[in-house]
C-alpha cells in the first residue's frame, strides 16, 4: 500500500523514484539475457556468494563467512524471491508475509529452502526478518554490494527513493540451480507476478 | 566490545575487515585535507543533503524529502557523530549509548542538535534509533549514497565485514558549519576519541 501511495506522490513530482524505476525498467529489457528460463544462477552469478542474516556478534563469530551461490542451489529445489529493501512498505507489509503464511504449502510442494535476498548487509537484513517473525519460515541472505542482483541484471536504481541501488521485485522457482519460472516486477511498488501465490502455481 | 572480538578475529585472517580498516586508515592519513578544524563543512560538501530517519511511509507523505545541510548547521552549535552502520556492535552498544546518556550535559552547554549519521538509508537508521531507544534524545539522518562522508574524506571499505562502503567512526563540535573540534578514529573497533565524553571537554 505504501509503495502505492509512492507512486501517487511520484505522479507529482519530477524526481520521484518511480520514474527512475521506469527508466530502469526500460534498460533492463535491453539486458534481459543475463536471467531467464533455464538459466544457470551459479554459472550466471560466478564467484559471487551471498551473506546470511544473522546478528553482527554472529558475523564476527563467523568470521564474516559468506556462502557460496553452490551450496544455496545444487542438488535443491529452491524458491527464492528479492525485494527493494529492508523496512520498506510493500516489502515488509505483503511480500515478506505472502511467502512466511504459506511457507507449509511450499514445503508440502518438496521446496528445500524458501529464501528471501536484498541489497542490504546482513545484520540490517537479520534485524528486519526478526521483526517480522519470518526468519524461522524464511532463510534471508544480504547481497550487501549487489554483485547477485548485479551479475543478474536484477538491480534497479531506487536513489530517489532514498535508496539507492538496490534489488528490483522478484521471484524464481530454481531446481539444482536452473531457473524453471521467473517473474520480475515492472516497478517495485507492484507484487503482481512475484508474490508467494504466483509461484506456488508454477511449481 | 563486539568490535574488540572482530579485531581479533580479523587477526587470524588474511582477508579480514580490520586490514581493511588499517589500508583505509593509511588512505585518510594522506587525503587529511578535506575536513580540518576550521573547515566550513557546508562548503566543503557542496550540494549535498542529509535524508532525516524516518519510517517509509513518513518517506513516501514527505515525497523523499532530504535535509540540505545549511539547515542542519547554519546559526547553530551541533554535536555530530558519524559510525560504521546500524545494527554493527559498537555502534549500538557504546557509541550512541554515550551520546543519549549524556544528551542533558549537551544541552547544558548550549548545544542546539546532537546528531548521529551514518551510511544507511533514513529507513534502516530510522528502525535502530527506535530500538536503541536513542531517537528522542539524537537526531539520526542517514547519508545512503555516502555522498556527506565522501565529500569529508570520511568514508572506508568496510566490504570484509560484510558492509561496503561505510563511514568511519567520529565525531565533530560545529558552530554555525566552522569545525570547532575534530575527532576520528584510527579503526572503526575503537571509541577512544569520538565518544560523549571527549566532545563534552571540547565544547
Amino acid at each position: 500500500m505504501a509503495w502505492v501511495v509512492a507512486k501517487r506522490a511520484a505522479a507529482a513530482s519530477s524526481s520521484s523514484a518511480m520514474k527512475s524505476v521506469s527508466a530502469a525498467a526500460a534498460i533492463w529489457m535491453r539486458s534481459y539475457a543475463k536471467v531467464a528460463l533455464g538459466t544457470d544462477i551459479v554459472s550466471a552469478a560466478p564467484n559471487v556468494s551471498l551473506q546470511k542474516a544473522r546478528t553482527w556478534d554472529e558475523g564476527v563469530s563467523s568470521k564474516f563467512s559468506t556462502t557460496p551461490l553452490n551450496h544455496i542451489f545444487k542438488d535443491k529445489k529452491v524458491v527464492i524471491f528479492g525485494l527493494p529493501g529492508a523496512y520498506t512498505g510493500v516489502c515488509s507489509n505483503k511480500h515478506v508475509p505472502g511467502y512466511k503464511e504459506n511457507i507449509d504449502k511450499f514445503k508440502a510442494k518438496g521446496i528445500d529452502s524458501v529464501i528471501c535476498v536484498a541489497v542490504n548487509d546482513p545484520y540490517t537484513l537479520n534485524a528486519w526478518a526478526e521483526k517480522l517473525q519470518a526468519n524461522n519460515a524464511i532463510e534471508f541472505y544480504g547481497d550487501f554490494d549487489g554483485s547477485f542482483h548485479k551479475s543478474l541484471d536484477l538491480v534497479t536504481d531506487l536513489s530517489s527513493a532514498l535508496l539507492g541501488t538496490r534489488s528490483k521485485r522478484w521471484s524464481a522457482y530454481v531446481v539444482d540451480g536452473k531457473v524453471k519460472a521467473l517473474n520480475v516486477e515492472e516497478a517495485p511498488s507492484d507484487v503482481k507476478v512475484s508474490g508467494a501465490d504466483t509461484i506456488l502455481g508454477q511449481i
